[in-house]
């Protein structure tokens, strides 16, 4: 008799088709599904090899698009940044292949939700905080923190020739000694490491002596060979979004969310722009070394913060850059789904009311430039900030202006001296 | 009688000659000082000229060294940077010669202290609110905000008949239409508009159609002009700062801070590095666009951001994050010299205790690329997150931590079905 | 020929009826405003002297309802208390004023704003931020910041004779030495000194030696003379905001925002609640004294802070307070009408969605007591939180809770020892 | 064989009786150790009960001292306070107490620690996470989290009957429907239900039907029973913790830490200070309802607030506010021993250096009202704020200053009009 049925995060690779097997075994139900967020990935063969594997149901949804106007889009307001330097592209992918999910498990009557990520990353806990947001009484089961599953699975050659005796094909050329986490906005890169890496570098090394490779990187083009020419753009925003991308070199333009997000990938990719060689906390509390790809997504922020701050009272800019940092910490941990996430999500969308306009950018080995920006809501006054102007502006205001901040510094220089 | 003594701050321009005619004129005696901060200027001249125009006495002091060790190397270890992208190149420039302006006042018992700052911008904020708070009885002259000064100069036009009659030397060429801010850190240019301009393009119009000027950037070179092949630097931090700086591949290497400094910008501006255009909220609330170029800063800023993190706990970071931003929220509104940032810098100095390790790094066509980073400080621990080495380090807890963090949660999810 | 209108912030004391003679007398038509926001004050007589003293037009208004709905209410959802003591009872109370000052200027054609606020303290910029934010082109009209006029008027022996001159009517009694700014939230009093004052204590002095006087005190009784049986009030609150009061001994209810507002005045200022002597921080950067009196305000904060944390998710909470504080900062600077300010008032509005239910307290001699409460929206989940029944809790998950919690604690340990 | 060594946390309760039994049986040896924190307690005989139950060797240690200075002081110094209301008594006496547990396991060479904290609560995590920050190698033993033991003691009955199997003294009289922590800073009471409950009222119901019986009170009169004068108390600080109090009415004095600490309980306890009745967020995502006493602690939070804000920069005050908040949290969440929380605390102390001085203060019927403060280090400026001596101060500048924070609220209306 069936334990129950369990819908399993299915990526077509050999892990998952390990787990597929395995949970099988257990005596689950196994309904696979794999989300299309903009992976390169052959998704007719995964169906196949899902079904040959004994899947009783397999799904692949094309999410791309709500991936781009649910996920991408608020983080772009947010202008957010992990740590400065991380985009999040794996973090908020996550909460948008967890919403299928429980979508399908709901509709399918699956009591269980499976997944391959490791015991020591993010990505747990980004997929079943998601999960149990939206699914509270939905089970778990995590192969990889169970041990019976991963003392059997201790090295690459453990779940190979447990695929080669339960007929799971085997990829034929040995696998880069990296994992890949890929979508429309980045591809992140990890070495692998011992027994599930083949030789190689070993950049889990976060050392100068061992650069990331030059192959590990797929969405963008090594800045030494990228155009000697720069592309010019122009972003138009509307409630801190883009709603179109002209090419003012081409003059061809791009107006729907996943064809503008698609095209600056393209163009990003092209000129090298987003590459990124970091250590970064988990939320685990280990620092871990990631290389980053984010074409489409650094062309945005830079030109987001640029539109932005144009349009946004300085004060209130204020306030949503420390909400900013905050939801950039949450959907890093995995709390997308979450009343706080939710609550600076809204505040987040509010401040955006007024950031509307066009921004000028140009492309060109790796670097983007603004160029320059319009819009109708600007705050920028040109009479007021005229050198040689008053407009309504009386320069003596000035000096009281400082002498009352000087008040309080003033009277403390005295009594210490 | 005289009125008194003023000090000067003296930039050997046009302007800030002017006025030492003019305060004489209304019966002070001037002493003037410049310091020199790593700005292109002939000194020389500058100093003939004062003595030439009536200057009582005329002080010139290199204050290069302690503008990197006491302000630059603070910035870096807030990774200060106003609104997301300004370095602070100026506004951490303006305390360090205030500082030096008020000793001088000071020794020369001269109760006033005057600048060339305009009424609208920021830097007669940050000169005054120091000598206010090194001087408290100081009397600040600031002739662009005294209507019987500003009345008479209502142009460049006026600024030039005043000079020719009172024998200041008048600039051949007609001047540039911008201003200039420059120091060792960065230079700033800003477009004089109306009649302070001579005729081309008006980028104190923000948009699109009015692109900086290629001209305008005087210590970077045109990225597109640029060394077609990387350099490859290598800098040494400790407590926070660099000590050393290695050219990897001439072999070369400066330890000094201002040697440091000097040559991260002469690699910097050959590569390009650190140009931006910005609108950026000035602290009497007004939008100004900048144009910045700041080589070195921005190597130092992403090479301090990745030794950081490699070093520093996650929590200590994020809380240590937030005292950056107000530090550079203090610094930009002039408060360098407050009870506050000074508390500031003394928190984040103490962060700063670990933060020490070698971080190496390519620079190419405007890009700074990290390579890798090592340090005897480093909490990066190679085997905790080894992802086929469990180390010690149970994956079961994972599952305890992701369900905990799951209880209020699923909670809700569930009062709200 | 008049110069033009000015509205006049009128109070019906020696002062404002100096000015209005005064400004009369500079050249200029009156017309007076007197707003009731709750204080004591013989309106009637108030306007009679308006019109003898020759204001073109009077005007008195009641705006304690929407000082209530439109203020109080706003501060009582942020939780709003500056430096952890203060209610802001004088600070919302400016925006309410000028709010309508405003409404009186632009109808009938004002130019000009007058109010009699001095030029040391806060609500000078309180009043007239909230004007220029309303009305942009304003003039306003500071006799005290006038030297013409305060240098007329270097005391109230001055302020007195000129009075006689003009028919201005004296007080018999000679005035109490303090300033007194009252309203339905509460009563401040602040020490006049010097010459402005009559002898007595002084308290402006700060120290241990100058009690507050035990006549300052006019909303609440001494707790020493307060009841000695406590009264037990039930809170029902909705978005955060209080819909209806009980008196649970008397059986009596209120429901309107006025009446509930003035019951809580009556129950709190009987049992002396809510009694502050405290040093703050004026904007303008020098150190004060206020005695302050709250004391329907005091007992909403407490009943509110529980309702709150009762019903919000501790997380939103968390950023809710921090907006809170920042909302209380604007406040009290006067920022009340300002983007920031109607920024964080949305957000707070957002989260307060929930919080609704019932807070029972009980009210004796200076303190309020909470005694239990109440929410159809309540987060407690009293089985998962009882000691002895799991519910859907499994108390092995607190130990990998715990471990991963642990992780850079102990990395950090062993790295140190 | 022994398992090897534990040392238990022990209370001389019940509990943690049955728990050191319980730990002899499943083979190890067992070292207790009891604390005194300040709490009411027979500690003569619960050493011979320790014994008597086969502890291999019993340590019963005076940490009040180490307490107070240790620990409460610096929360003083923070003004620590967790969702506006709990003064945490708790949570910061269990890193006091885990710092001895782990003094004592290391020098007597044992590698376990346990403890009788239940698995829903706080101090489980505040326990073992100070225990591995301290001791990083350690294993803990919670039975409470251990299914064999919470399986076995399913309810007091279990406990009960154990007890008298093994010899463990059986209190005679039922135990109070309650579990209390007591400590010399205070006592917090919470409810316990079901099994472990004699009958009673239900206040782990939070609800107005159930308040806080009268008899849950120890440390502090019910207000309705203290003494009808109020005392006066003058309390010194230093650094930002008081180096003395003094009774003014009595002329008495104290002046050691645990001596001033000690006093001020009992001052407070007679007029009962410090009661509060709260719904509080745990770490582990639960809300639960607390019933705390905390006379001494309330008392000085208050005085502390006053000379702080006294002799505090108004900016660093805010600075500090905020560390102070993060303080509170991370001390709550139990992680005193983190690197963060060391560096905020680390912070604060620095903001402490001028916060000194005397406050007087009042107290009566549960309330502390202030009565003034002096301090050699006052930034107050009596004569910079008195209304009618300008002193070094012109009020003309107070209108540009005024104008000058106008000038972006102004521009913004203007374009919205």
């Amino acid at each position: 008799m069936s334990k129950g049925t369990v819908v399993l995060a299915y990526s077509g690779g050999l892990d998952t088709s390990c787990i597929l097997v395995w949970l099988k075994e257990q005596g689950y139900d196994v309904i696979t599904f794999l989300a299309n967020v903009g992976q390169d990935e052959d998704f007719k063969a995964a169906k196949d090899k899902a079904e040959t594997l004994g899947a009783k149901k397999v799904f692949i949804e094309d999410v791309r698009a709500e991936f781009v106007e649910d996920f991408i889009w608020p983080a772009l307001q947010a202008n957010a940044i992990y740590e400065d330097r991380y985009l999040l592209g794996t973090a908020i992918a996550r909460p948008c292949i967890a919403r299928k999910l429980v979508e399908i498990a709901r509709r399918e009557g699956a009591q269980f939700i499976s997944h391959g990520a490791t015991g020591k990353g993010n990505d747990q806990i980004r997929f079943e905080l998601s999960c149990y947001a939206l699914y509270p009484e939905v089970k778990v089961i995590a192969p990889w923190r169970i041990p019976e599953f991963y003392n059997r699975f201790k090295g690459r050659k453990d779940l190979m020739e447990y695929a080669q005796k339960h007929g799971i094909p085997v990829p034929v050329s040995p696998k880069a000694p990296w994992s890949m986490d890929a979508n429309l906005m980045h591809i992140s890169g990890r070495r692998l490491s011992g027994a599930f890496a083949a030789l190689g570098s070993d950049w889990s090394d976060p050392s100068p002596s061992q650069h990331a490779p030059a192959d590990l990187y797929m969405m963008t083009k090594n800045p030494e060979d990228s155009p000697n020419s720069a592309d010019v753009l122009e972003i138009e925003f509307k409630n801190g979004v883009p709603i179109k991308v002209v090419d003012v070199k081409q003059g061809t333009s791009k107006s729907s969310p996943l064809d503008i997000f698609s095209y600056l990938n393209l163009i990003g990719g092209n000129h090298g722009v987003g590459r990124i060689d970091i250590v970064e906390n988990r939320f685990i509390g280990m620092k871990s070394r990631g290389i980053y790809e984010t074409p489409g997504g650094t062309i945005l922020l830079k030109a987001h913060l640029d539109i932005e701050t144009f349009t946004m009272d300085k004060e209130v800019r204020r306030i949503k850059q420390g909400l900013g940092i905050k939801f950039s910490e949450l959907v890093y941990n995995g709390f997308w789904y979450s009343p706080e996430c939710e609550f600076v999500r809204h505040c987040i969308n509010k401040s955006q009311e007024n950031v509307e306009g066009k921004v000028q950018l140009s492309i060109f080995k790796g670097q983007v430039y603004i160029l320059g920006r319009e819009s109708p809501k600007s705050l920028y006054n040109e009479e007021l900030v005229s050198m040689d102007v008053q407009g309504d502006y009386d320069p003596c205001d000035a000096s009281g202006f400082i002498r009352i901040n000087a008040v309080r510094l003033r009277h403390r220089a005295k009594l210490s001296s």
